[in-house]
């Protein structure tokens, strides 16, 4: 049974089906890339598809040959990240593919662990299988930008969000910051937070702001919620403390305070004493927790540090077409030590979105 | 010589037109808007057209019917401005379109003028010629916003422009702005300035950035350079005391430096006296100059006064994306005494462009 040629667009809008059912495991496959597959017999019906639902379940591939299950057979196998050829959690998936005697395996991109890089697609070429690489690459290495960068760079990938009127505040003279943007540009935060592993504050937007940080929606999974405070000068009732909403862990130092360390832990928030507690050292520990992605929500004296110490590789930046002045109103981003206005961090691959009446202009540091 | 039915699309591309021509005198009109007109023939041929290049010289509509000649016969004239009907310093043009036996006058807009608005429709209604209006409305009050404002409310439209990095910042903590956006922005605010009749800085910034605010183009007008300064602390030696480029007028008050005032006067600089010295009285000041609009490059201090007083109604927000930080580097708008989020000045008919690497954000107070 030989597949007919199948036109490069049809690829494309298979790969893209490919991600919309990795999407659906948001947030919940981390240390695991979000990997979706979809089989296609030669008469370009779709026979099968499967999505990896998380660490320690079979992958994508697995999946979707279930579902195509005889059908599979001379079919092409359509997946967003290279195949595995290795023995991890679940056997190498080449092999499962090569077992159901697939014709063909279309890759969005090569899996970019510089161990494997390449294998899962050589080990499928020997054994017969017609293999193409590249189909909507951008759009893959877009989604897994998280597991891409934990790969190389052993650290999640740190997002800074703000929300800023159109003069550059994040509050008011006073500290009063309800809302900047619209419930639109809320909401798309509340969903920008699904797709991350945790999301960090530090202790002055808990004592000021007293957020959730929460998806604020059933079903879709809550961030691990991180405070950063030295000596836990922090509030006794919180909402970040009722951990029925989400988990919390609140990072500190030797210096903290002893019976607010008791009563956080009483309430069911984790405490982790860190030295020294820095931007990097916190990003490592959510590194060794499995961590791919993590939001920093903080205000700017936090911000400028954790940019300071690259934990930082991406913007979101919401803008208010608002203005609401202040010489001493808070701005995003604190102390950089940059004094030239050519010394500046230029951001790289930027993007507008129009967001109900605000605006979010994303960039890579 | 009946007119054949005339699509509404022609009539749109014709009012088009009108604003094109209109344009050419962009910046040298004042205290006369910018109108263009076109004289069409029945089979569509554009047999005249003409724009009105300053106050003195004829009308647009003049001009366009001087080159129509007898082909304005039965003809239909596009204009983007209301006809006037009075005798001011030129005839009015409802006499000059009777006599050329006009079929059709085809209006952008009324004249926003309570005291003459409608008048010159009725006028050329009542002598028989058919008369349509509203056509490309929104670009018709758009072009001449500046000339409506000034009518409506005794001012120049004050503008306020800033560039400022995505952290919303204007300077470094030191001071340092050279440069925030691209050549490509800087370049479009050159073209911006051309439209408005001057611009406007405080002492602050002549002392720090010792700019030139010129259209730096050759040929293209140069609004006229206002600075703002108390007590005139000013540097003897700056790019706006050289008047050969443009002209310079600086406002301040009783308690100025009478050797700097002296200095200034002896460069060609006029210094004016105002009390008190406020954005509202300078303004004034303007508006007996005759000025359509004021474009505001000011610091955060003179910005806050000059939107408090109302003296501001448009936002041009030029945002880099790049990131400079800074706890005390400057932000683009002061104190406005607004505590809470939600009393901040919101921006209608908001628009976004991309210009270069940059975005600029252009709003209504």
């Amino acid at each position: 049974m030989n597949a007919s040629p199948i036109p490069p667009e049809f690829d494309r809008q298979m790969m893209l089906r490919c991600l919309e059912l990795a999407r659906q495991a948001l947030g919940k496959t981390a240390p695991n890339p979000l990997v979706g597959s979809v089989v296609v017999q030669d008469d370009y019906n779709i026979v099968g598809e499967g999505f990896h639902p998380g660490a320690g379940q079979p992958h994508a591939e697995v999946f979707a040959l279930r579902d195509a299950g005889e059908q599979a057979k001379g079919a092409t196998v359509y997946v967003n990240l290279e195949p595995c050829n290795h023995y991890g959690r679940t056997p190498p998936c080449t092999e499962a593919l090569i077992k159901a005697k697939v014709a063909k395996v279309v890759v969005g991109m090569i899996d970019p662990n510089p161990l494997v890089a390449g294998q899962g697609v050589e080990r499928l070429k020997q054994a017969g299988i017609e293999v193409i690489v590249g189909v909507e690459q951008e759009a893959c290495q877009q989604l897994n930008e998280g597991f891409i960068h934990r790969i190389l760079h052993h650290q999640p990938l740190g997002i800074f969000k703000y929300a800023m009127t159109l003069d550059g505040k994040i509050a008011t003279t006073t500290g009063h910051s309800a809302w900047i943007t619209s419930p639109t540009a809320r909401q798309q935060v509340h969903q920008l937070r699904v797709a991350c592993d945790a999301v960090i504050v530090g202790g002055n937007t808990v004592r000021r702001d007293n957020p959730h940080l929460t998806t604020h929606n059933q079903g879709k999974p809550n961030p691990l919620r991180v405070v950063m405070s030295r000596k836990l000068d922090l509030p006794l009732e919180a909402n970040l403390w009722d951990i029925k909403e989400a988990n919390t862990l609140v990072f500190t130092t030797k210096d903290a305070d002893p019976d607010c360390q008791e009563q956080l832990q009483k309430k069911g928030v984790e405490v982790v004493v860190l030295s020294p507690l820095t931007p990097k050292t916190v990003m490592t520990h959510l590194y060794e927790r499995q961590f791919l992605s993590v939001l920093w929500e903080c205000g700017g004296t936090l911000a400028a540090s954790a940019i300071a110490e690259g934990a930082i590789q991406k913007i979101w930046a919401f803008i208010a077409p608002k203005i609401i002045g202040g010489k001493t109103a808070p701005s995003p981003v604190g102390d950089l030590g940059l004094t030239q206005m050519n010394q500046a961090l230029t951001l790289e691959r930027v993007r507008l979105y129009s967001i109900g009446s605000d605006y979010l202009i994303e960039g890579y540091l």
